[in-house]
């Protein structure tokens, strides 16, 4: 079973004839952007507002309309993906490095629901490097603020150098081992003067679409 | 009395030989920053590290030799003014729109001493518009979610567009009229996600040099 294209799709069932739909990045995303392209070519009427340049793309090549977000009153639902989840359905995101927009857009969305494929799945969130999202300038400074947090922070590259967020900013892909408290995490993190923002969405999800022992579910926030 | 003289040349007193000084931005701190360039046309020696471009080029002028924020282990004292201060040296910052170096400065320095004129002295904070630096993305939505939390935004213009900071972001200028946690407002504008910091400096000054009944005063955190 293709679980990243069963899920995209499942999601699909959320979406309403009108609605404005914020529109997720990343591999799983990318099969519930491109099955909603179909339902546009067959009529269905909706407004997308990307994460990402690179979904902006796909949903161009898509003939999906988009809107820019200073345009409309409310996100009607946000469909994303997640690096991980955990049984409460707080989230790691960033790996692709959109967090503050897929933030942003989720927490302006009426509903939030997250496709993750099984292995995303965990009992404490932590494994997968919790992305920081801070400015350039004072960058070592940041470091050691998070580090006095307990994380080892890692400054994301591509092709030899920083890798740069959509807003012009940097991400450290900080490991913090076992993140207990995420909620207290992301408060202690972005109070630090040069973090923008984290990968860690508390509270946000309204369900998770994901496969649990083979069986297609979907789970609610309790 | 010119009062933002005597207090900008009254904070001279915490610089030593050596030191790492983190240099404000603004009409106090622009005399802070004169005093020192002579002190170091005499000998003395210290090295600047300057919370603005406009900081960076008066410093440079002024012969005081900078060193990049990348490469130096601490800050051994920052000096800057502020728009407001409270009776326990909370602070709002950001009028010249260089509030999150100004924080990251601060935050990274050992001792962090405020100059503020008699004028800047209140009960409570807030009649001076708070500055919440925020990426341009999302600008709407941000505005809704810092208006659910009681503030009046106003984005901040420069020659008829929207100012940039030194980041590259937006300032809203924004009225709580009376912040009466400080605290808890900082923290819950830093969760927004969309805001990059905001001017509340809380706990962070170690104490203030002002003007009370005329007379020059340093006043120490409790």
């Amino acid at each position: 079973m293709n679980e990243k294209k069963v899920i995209g799709e499942k999601a699909l069932e959320y979406v309403k004839d009108g609605m404005v739909v914020g529109l997720g990045t990343g591999s799983t995303a990318y099969y519930f952007t491109s099955k909603l392209g179909e339902l546009v070519q067959q009529g269905l009427n909706i407004k997308g507002v990307p994460t990402s340049k690179k979904t902006e793309t796909l949903a161009n090549e898509l003939g999906i309309p988009l809107v820019s977000f200073n345009e409309i009153e409310k996100i009607d639902l946000a469909v994303d993906g997640a690096d991980e989840v955990d049984a409460d359905l707080n989230l790691i995101k960033g790996g692709g490095g959109a967090l503050l927009r897929e933030k942003i857009i989720a927490a302006s969305a009426k509903t939030f629901i997250v496709i993750a494929d099984s292995h995303k799945n965990v009992d404490t969130l932590g494994t997968f490097p919790l992305p920081v999202e801070v400015v350039p300038f004072g960058l070592e400074m940041t470091i050691k603020h998070i580090r006095d947090l307990g994380g080892k922070t890692e400054l994301r590259q591509q092709q030899g150098k920083p890798f740069l967020t959509d807003n012009g900013n940097y991400i450290l892909d900080t490991n913090f081992q076992e993140i207990k408290e995420p909620k207290e995490l992301e408060k202690k993190l972005n109070l630090i003067p040069g973090v923008v923002d984290n990968g860690l969405f508390v509270g946000m999800a309204d369900a998770v679409i994901t496969i649990i022992d083979k069986k297609l579910v979907t789970v609610f926030r309790k």
